[in-house]
């Protein structure tokens, strides 16, 4: 039969959350009258809220009308909805034609690989979301992965801990052709400071490398110094493209969409520019985001559905709160939860692996382990307060009581 | 900067479609008042028909409440749904695990040649739906593009052509991984008899080739001794992997919701299951398909939703009729129409885009030139079926007015 792809072969046992799961039902297996509390996965729990709810249904039902009926959009978004994600979440520091609507930030991400190709180097935050790094195999960027290490060689590992502020230091990164930085981050909750992301835009642009810049998060952060898009920083947009998503801040984790920044002016070092061939991947390799979606997403960003929105994050950042309170009384080191919904906290003298089957087992609650997210989260844990206050309260209860 | 993907700079003007879509504008720009009708791009206008739209909207509602909200799903797709395809769609020839839903058969395809890889040789048939192609020079998987021929190199292109009865001649087919078929066929609308597959199946096995079978069309097979699926054929499910869709027979071009099936039987020459590898690729690069979208899907496929299912083909296929009746009138050989919504028409004498404009200038009807879909496909408008009646009418009117 056919070859397997040996970029397949490569990736290492299972992308995390999957792993989680079969570790999860193999303790409910074992101890069936458990009952889990997750601050795990970071799945939103909050129903949608009533206005942009309304945007999603009133599109279905217009669907099943003659005058509402829709077929294929444009495979780049509805205008519209370009036009106000420019608007309403850039304050038009981009125009919206740059703007590219999708299915959320993960798939986007895969196709960004498939633009860049096999032929380049790739920098991650480690730790980072698992994506970067596997989409990076799979289109066989990456060299083998040296077990020892916990790393893929060719790929460049940027250490963010608490010892450099989750910050990398830049002197000691090597040059490479992208850089993928999450901010605020996933695992870590950090979010960086405007003179960071100068630094960061100034890097990338020393060394003439595209920076790939995941915003999926920045709805939560509250600090109106902190910069939510990386075209907050003079220069950005000659080498920033920015990922971003609806997902965690008005609950359509399930729902589907999210959407792609790439300037006009980011160019290739041919001088073809970026959003050229970034409209040719989107319109040969995807079909628009569901129309559906689509509209939600243009009550999400009209005057009601931001209130709704803002509602939705304080919700998750008041748990984040809870959490983070508990722990710190418990006496660990806490970090993040303020401009992110994860915590991340260190389990002193445990690996993340451990403090995980200890959480599991004598609090019954899920965890995240940090060295899920590369070998520099080891001895952490990621926190979600993305869950029902109910539960996160009862999970907090429940380590304070059994993890003292 | 960064250099270039050389893949992308190896892709040839425009995907068909936005390249149809600057002629027309062009033609509207010269003739503000010309009034086009269009039996171009396969896109659906009929409303999704009231109980599926029931299943989308009541979906939509229930996100809004505590009980009905759900965040992520499985990125597989909902356990329901696969076990409701595999029953009411394969008629259990497959189990509801080697079904994975997606938001359709054209991203199914880039995830497929990003599960393959670059070292692997493809086949298409031609003409062919372009993203089969597309995608495999994304990949890496083609040589450089010969202008002479209109075709890349590395790639076998499959004449299927009135003289072959569309069925390509295995006998001088190059072995090749992939061989991708779609069926019945986009865009010459032929549906191969049982025989047929049977021989394609016994290709695929004989050259240890995986076929991918695209059978997005499979709901307008009116003939019920002819396959719908390839599971159908005896042995197939060792060689094959079926890619479909849900756009075209409900409606949901927009909405979004595909599948694709590997079975469990089907391995890489190492002994890896393809779905394996296919999991880690669906769970690592997609999200899933929007849960809205599914829960449509799943009102598709109880007994109302099938019968609704079965009035929007029967429209479209009235519309076929009528165009087909007018064709052949007007002393045009014809082909497709009958077990699928395209109907293939040979314009003697001319190439396809003098055709094309033909059609547009004197009749002020949009086609699709035959060529854009493989050099064999010189000489041949496609026609499609999926439009109003009412337009279908009109289009017809014109062009036997203008085109006798």
């Amino acid at each position: 039969m056919v070859k397997r792809n040996p970029n397949m072969a490569k990736l290492q046992s299972g992308y995390l959350f999957p792993e989680i799961a079969r570790r999860k039902n193999e303790f409910i297996k074992k101890n069936p009258n458990a009952k889990l509390v997750s601050l795990g996965i970071g799945d939103t729990t909050q129903p949608i809220k009533p206005h942009i709810t309304k945007g999603l249904a009133d599109e279905a039902s217009r669907l099943g009308t003659k005058e509402g009926y829709s077929g294929y959009g444009a495979e780049q978004g509805l205008e519209e909805l370009r036009d106000r994600i420019a608007e309403k979440l850039y304050n038009g520091a981009i125009n919206g034609d740059e703007v590219f609507v999708s299915d959320g930030a993960k798939p986007d991400t895969a196709r960004l690989q498939l633009l860049f190709g096999s032929n380049v180097s790739i920098a991650v935050q480690d730790p980072s979301y698992p994506v970067y790094v596997d989409s990076s195999v799979i289109l066989g960027q990456a060299k083998g992965y040296n077990q020892k290490k916990s790393q893929f060689g060719g790929i460049e590992y940027m250490k963010c801990v608490p010892e450099n502020n989750f910050f990398p230091d830049l002197e000691k990164t090597k040059k490479t052709d992208i850089i993928f930085f999450c901010n605020p981050n996933n695992p870590t909750g950090a979010a960086a400071a405007r003179g960071q992301l100068k630094q960061l835009v100034e890097f990338a642009r020393k060394n003439k490398s595209i920076l790939v810049y995941d915003s999926a998060y920045s709805q939560f952060i509250s600090d109106k110094s902190l910069p939510k898009s990386i075209y907050e920083i003079e220069g950005a947009e000659e080498v920033a493209i920015e990922i971003s998503s609806f997902s965690k801040p008005i609950g359509f984790t399930g729902v589907r969409l999210g959407w792609t920044v790439i300037p006009n002016e980011l160019e290739f070092e041919d001088g073809t520019k970026v959003n050229k061939d970034w409209n040719r991947i989107m319109t040969t390799l995807f079909n628009g985001a569901s129309n559906i979606a689509q509209r939600g997403g243009l009550a999400a960003l009209d005057k009601k559905g931001m209130k709704e929105m803002e509602q939705t994050v304080s919700y998750y950042l008041e748990n984040a709160k809870v959490i983070m309170a508990s722990m710190e009384k418990l006496g660990y080191e806490v970090y993040g939860g303020i401009h992110a919904p994860y915590i991340w906290v260190r389990v002193p003298g445990k690996t993340s692996w451990q403090a995980f089957e200890e959480f599991l087992g004598k609090a019954n609650v899920v965890t995240i382990p940090g060295v899920g997210f590369g070998p520099s989260g080891e001895g952490f844990l990621r926190l979600s307060s993305l869950g029902n206050r109910q539960d996160v309260d009862e999970a907090v209860k429940r380590i304070e009581r059994s993890l003292k």
